[in-house]
Protein backbone atom coordinates (compact mmCIF):
# COMPACT_ATOMS: atom_id res chain seq x y z
CA UNK A 1 0.00 0.00 0.00
CA UNK A 2 1.63 3.40 -1.13
CA UNK A 3 2.50 5.20 2.32
CA UNK A 4 1.85 9.20 2.56
CA UNK A 5 3.57 11.66 4.91
CA UNK A 6 1.06 11.85 7.47
CA UNK A 7 3.78 12.54 10.08
CA UNK A 8 4.01 16.00 8.47
CA UNK A 9 1.04 17.29 10.33
CA UNK A 10 0.61 17.89 13.97
CA UNK A 11 -2.73 16.03 13.62
CA UNK A 12 -1.95 13.31 11.12
CA UNK A 13 -4.28 15.30 8.91
CA UNK A 14 -3.38 16.07 4.55
CA UNK A 15 -5.45 17.30 2.34
CA UNK A 16 -7.26 15.55 -0.62
CA UNK A 17 -8.26 17.13 -3.35
CA UNK A 18 -11.85 15.52 -5.27
CA UNK A 19 -11.88 16.20 -9.02
CA UNK A 20 -14.06 15.23 -11.40
CA UNK A 21 -11.84 12.65 -13.80
CA UNK A 22 -13.22 13.47 -16.95
CA UNK A 23 -14.07 17.42 -16.90
CA UNK A 24 -11.25 18.19 -14.22
CA UNK A 25 -13.48 20.45 -12.80
CA UNK A 26 -11.94 20.89 -8.55
CA UNK A 27 -15.19 19.16 -6.97
CA UNK A 28 -13.78 19.89 -2.92
CA UNK A 29 -11.27 19.21 -0.77
CA UNK A 30 -11.91 17.28 2.14
CA UNK A 31 -8.98 15.80 4.84
CA UNK A 32 -7.55 12.12 5.28
CA UNK A 33 -5.49 10.44 7.82
CA UNK A 34 -4.28 7.19 7.49
CA UNK A 35 -7.50 5.62 8.00
CA UNK A 36 -9.47 6.97 5.10
CA UNK A 37 -5.96 6.80 3.39
CA UNK A 38 -6.41 2.65 3.70
CA UNK A 39 -10.06 2.67 3.18
CA UNK A 40 -10.30 4.62 -0.14
CA UNK A 41 -7.62 3.06 -1.78
CA UNK A 42 -9.10 -0.58 -0.40
CA UNK A 43 -12.93 -0.18 -1.61
CA UNK A 44 -12.49 2.15 -4.33
CA UNK A 45 -14.86 4.81 -2.58
CA UNK A 46 -13.32 8.39 -1.52
CA UNK A 47 -13.11 8.21 2.08
CA UNK A 48 -11.94 11.25 4.23
CA UNK A 49 -11.71 11.88 7.89
CA UNK A 50 -14.62 14.49 9.46
CA UNK A 51 -12.72 16.91 11.53
CA UNK A 52 -15.59 18.63 12.96
CA UNK A 53 -17.65 14.69 13.92
CA UNK A 54 -13.66 12.98 14.46
CA UNK A 55 -14.76 9.63 12.30
CA UNK A 56 -14.38 8.25 9.63
CA UNK A 57 -16.53 9.61 6.48
CA UNK A 58 -17.20 7.90 3.67
CA UNK A 59 -18.54 10.59 1.11
CA UNK A 60 -22.05 10.03 0.44
CA UNK A 61 -22.71 7.90 3.05
CA UNK A 62 -25.89 9.90 3.99
CA UNK A 63 -26.98 11.63 0.78
CA UNK A 64 -25.68 8.26 -1.62
CA UNK A 65 -23.29 10.66 -3.60
CA UNK A 66 -20.38 8.96 -3.34
CA UNK A 67 -16.89 9.18 -5.74
CA UNK A 68 -16.00 6.13 -7.65
CA UNK A 69 -12.11 6.83 -7.41
CA UNK A 70 -10.76 6.25 -11.15
CA UNK A 71 -7.48 7.49 -10.93
CA UNK A 72 -5.14 8.21 -7.67
CA UNK A 73 -2.08 11.52 -8.26
CA UNK A 74 0.12 11.81 -5.36
CA UNK A 75 2.32 15.17 -5.60
CA UNK A 76 6.42 15.15 -5.01
CA UNK A 77 6.41 15.44 -0.95
CA UNK A 78 3.47 12.68 -0.34
CA UNK A 79 1.56 15.29 1.84
CA UNK A 80 -1.43 16.14 -0.79
CA UNK A 81 -3.53 13.98 -2.93
CA UNK A 82 -5.65 14.24 -6.28
CA UNK A 83 -9.03 11.84 -6.30
CA UNK A 84 -10.18 11.58 -10.08
CA UNK A 85 -13.53 10.47 -9.32
CA UNK A 86 -17.03 9.96 -10.70
CA UNK A 87 -19.22 11.78 -8.55
CA UNK A 88 -22.20 10.24 -8.48
CA UNK A 89 -25.41 11.98 -8.57
CA UNK A 90 -23.53 14.55 -10.00
CA UNK A 91 -23.38 16.65 -6.94
CA UNK A 92 -20.36 17.00 -4.38
CA UNK A 93 -20.92 19.90 -1.76
CA UNK A 94 -23.54 19.84 0.87
CA UNK A 95 -25.09 23.21 -0.21
CA UNK A 96 -26.55 21.12 -3.45
CA UNK A 97 -24.41 22.46 -5.78
CA UNK A 98 -21.87 20.32 -8.22
CA UNK A 99 -18.89 21.76 -6.86
CA UNK A 100 -17.73 23.54 -3.30
CA UNK A 101 -15.69 25.94 -5.25
CA UNK A 102 -19.05 27.51 -7.13
CA UNK A 103 -18.28 31.25 -5.99
CA UNK A 104 -15.84 33.00 -7.65
CA UNK A 105 -14.09 36.59 -6.45
CA UNK A 106 -15.53 39.65 -8.44
CA UNK A 107 -14.06 42.46 -7.18
CA UNK A 108 -15.29 42.77 -3.46
CA UNK A 109 -18.01 40.41 -4.26
CA UNK A 110 -18.22 36.59 -4.20
CA UNK A 111 -20.78 35.78 -7.59
CA UNK A 112 -22.52 32.07 -7.36
CA UNK A 113 -22.36 30.17 -10.87
CA UNK A 114 -24.63 27.69 -11.57
CA UNK A 115 -27.63 26.28 -10.14
CA UNK A 116 -28.16 23.70 -6.89
CA UNK A 117 -28.64 20.47 -8.22
CA UNK A 118 -30.24 19.18 -5.39
CA UNK A 119 -31.97 20.47 -2.36
CA UNK A 120 -29.74 20.11 0.94
CA UNK A 121 -32.84 19.68 3.53
CA UNK A 122 -34.29 17.26 1.10
CA UNK A 123 -31.60 15.22 1.09
CA UNK A 124 -29.99 15.35 4.27
CA UNK A 125 -32.71 16.98 6.49
CA UNK A 126 -30.71 19.16 8.81
CA UNK A 127 -27.69 17.15 8.70
CA UNK A 128 -24.39 17.87 6.46
CA UNK A 129 -22.15 15.12 4.56
CA UNK B 1 -11.43 42.86 0.40
CA UNK B 2 -12.98 39.28 0.68
CA UNK B 3 -13.02 37.72 4.04
CA UNK B 4 -11.76 33.39 4.27
CA UNK B 5 -11.75 31.66 7.45
CA UNK B 6 -8.41 31.98 8.85
CA UNK B 7 -9.68 31.79 12.44
CA UNK B 8 -10.95 27.73 11.22
CA UNK B 9 -7.10 26.62 11.74
CA UNK B 10 -4.60 26.90 15.36
CA UNK B 11 -2.12 28.36 12.29
CA UNK B 12 -4.31 30.56 10.29
CA UNK B 13 -2.99 28.78 7.53
CA UNK B 14 -5.70 27.43 4.47
CA UNK B 15 -4.59 25.16 1.48
CA UNK B 16 -4.97 27.02 -1.66
CA UNK B 17 -5.44 24.85 -4.87
CA UNK B 18 -3.40 26.03 -8.04
CA UNK B 19 -5.09 24.91 -11.24
CA UNK B 20 -4.74 25.64 -14.68
CA UNK B 21 -7.18 28.13 -16.19
CA UNK B 22 -7.26 26.81 -19.45
CA UNK B 23 -7.08 22.80 -18.92
CA UNK B 24 -8.00 22.57 -15.55
CA UNK B 25 -5.14 20.22 -14.95
CA UNK B 26 -4.31 20.62 -11.06
CA UNK B 27 -0.80 22.01 -10.27
CA UNK B 28 0.55 22.12 -6.65
CA UNK B 29 -1.42 22.95 -3.29
CA UNK B 30 0.63 25.08 -1.10
CA UNK B 31 -1.02 27.14 2.14
CA UNK B 32 -1.93 30.66 2.41
CA UNK B 33 -2.77 32.70 5.94
CA UNK B 34 -3.97 36.18 5.94
CA UNK B 35 -0.84 38.12 4.44
CA UNK B 36 -0.22 35.90 1.62
CA UNK B 37 -3.90 36.14 0.57
CA UNK B 38 -3.64 39.84 0.61
CA UNK B 39 -0.71 40.30 -1.70
CA UNK B 40 -2.41 37.61 -4.12
CA UNK B 41 -5.50 39.93 -4.61
CA UNK B 42 -3.69 42.80 -4.74
CA UNK B 43 -0.75 41.94 -7.29
CA UNK B 44 -2.66 39.73 -9.35
CA UNK B 45 0.31 36.87 -9.24
CA UNK B 46 0.00 33.90 -6.82
CA UNK B 47 1.61 34.29 -3.54
CA UNK B 48 1.58 31.66 -0.91
CA UNK B 49 3.26 31.30 2.92
CA UNK B 50 6.06 29.26 2.91
CA UNK B 51 5.88 26.85 6.18
CA UNK B 52 9.49 25.95 6.02
CA UNK B 53 10.65 28.98 5.53
CA UNK B 54 8.56 30.65 7.77
CA UNK B 55 8.02 33.77 5.22
CA UNK B 56 5.75 35.00 2.83
CA UNK B 57 6.56 33.45 -0.75
CA UNK B 58 5.46 34.58 -4.47
CA UNK B 59 5.82 31.77 -5.84
CA UNK B 60 8.18 32.30 -8.96
CA UNK B 61 10.34 34.52 -6.78
CA UNK B 62 14.05 32.10 -7.53
CA UNK B 63 12.36 30.54 -11.09
CA UNK B 64 10.71 33.30 -12.20
CA UNK B 65 8.02 30.63 -12.70
CA UNK B 66 5.50 32.87 -11.18
CA UNK B 67 1.40 32.04 -11.34
CA UNK B 68 -0.69 34.85 -12.90
CA UNK B 69 -4.10 35.02 -11.29
CA UNK B 70 -7.23 34.76 -14.16
CA UNK B 71 -9.67 33.79 -11.37
CA UNK B 72 -9.99 32.81 -7.92
CA UNK B 73 -13.17 30.67 -6.55
CA UNK B 74 -13.37 30.23 -2.78
CA UNK B 75 -15.16 26.78 -1.40
CA UNK B 76 -18.70 26.65 0.55
CA UNK B 77 -16.87 27.11 4.50
CA UNK B 78 -14.26 30.00 2.73
CA UNK B 79 -11.55 27.92 4.62
CA UNK B 80 -10.08 26.62 0.88
CA UNK B 81 -9.94 28.65 -2.51
CA UNK B 82 -8.50 27.54 -6.09
CA UNK B 83 -6.57 30.07 -7.97
CA UNK B 84 -6.68 29.26 -11.75
CA UNK B 85 -3.81 30.61 -13.15
CA UNK B 86 -1.15 31.03 -15.79
CA UNK B 87 2.04 28.95 -14.97
CA UNK B 88 5.06 31.09 -16.53
CA UNK B 89 7.65 28.54 -17.21
CA UNK B 90 5.42 25.78 -17.66
CA UNK B 91 6.39 24.00 -14.20
CA UNK B 92 4.78 24.13 -11.11
CA UNK B 93 6.73 22.01 -9.12
CA UNK B 94 10.42 22.23 -7.77
CA UNK B 95 11.67 18.83 -9.59
CA UNK B 96 10.98 20.39 -12.54
CA UNK B 97 7.77 18.55 -13.89
CA UNK B 98 4.51 20.72 -15.28
CA UNK B 99 2.98 19.52 -12.02
CA UNK B 100 3.07 18.45 -8.34
CA UNK B 101 0.81 15.78 -9.31
CA UNK B 102 3.25 13.92 -11.67
CA UNK B 103 2.57 10.41 -10.33
CA UNK B 104 -0.32 8.05 -9.79
CA UNK B 105 -1.08 5.27 -8.33
CA UNK B 106 -0.54 1.59 -9.43
CA UNK B 107 -1.22 -0.94 -7.73
CA UNK B 108 1.14 -0.51 -5.29
CA UNK B 109 3.62 1.57 -7.01
CA UNK B 110 3.89 5.19 -8.16
CA UNK B 111 4.41 5.56 -11.84
CA UNK B 112 5.66 8.74 -12.89
CA UNK B 113 3.83 10.77 -16.13
CA UNK B 114 5.66 12.74 -18.34
CA UNK B 115 9.22 14.26 -18.17
CA UNK B 116 10.75 17.25 -16.64
CA UNK B 117 10.18 20.48 -18.34
CA UNK B 118 13.18 22.10 -16.61
CA UNK B 119 16.39 20.89 -14.80
CA UNK B 120 16.18 21.87 -10.87
CA UNK B 121 19.90 22.22 -10.65
CA UNK B 122 20.24 24.45 -13.32
CA UNK B 123 17.34 26.80 -11.95
CA UNK B 124 17.68 26.26 -8.48
CA UNK B 125 21.05 24.86 -7.48
CA UNK B 126 20.77 23.71 -4.57
CA UNK B 127 17.70 25.68 -3.11
CA UNK B 128 14.02 24.94 -4.10
CA UNK B 129 10.92 27.05 -4.23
Amino acid sequence: MIALNFDKTADGMLPAIAQDHHTHEILMLAYINKTAWEMTLKTGKAHYWSRSRNKLWLKGETSGHIQIIHRILVDCDEDTVVYQVEQVGQAACHTGHRSCFYRQIDGDHLVAEGSRIFDPAAVYGRKSS
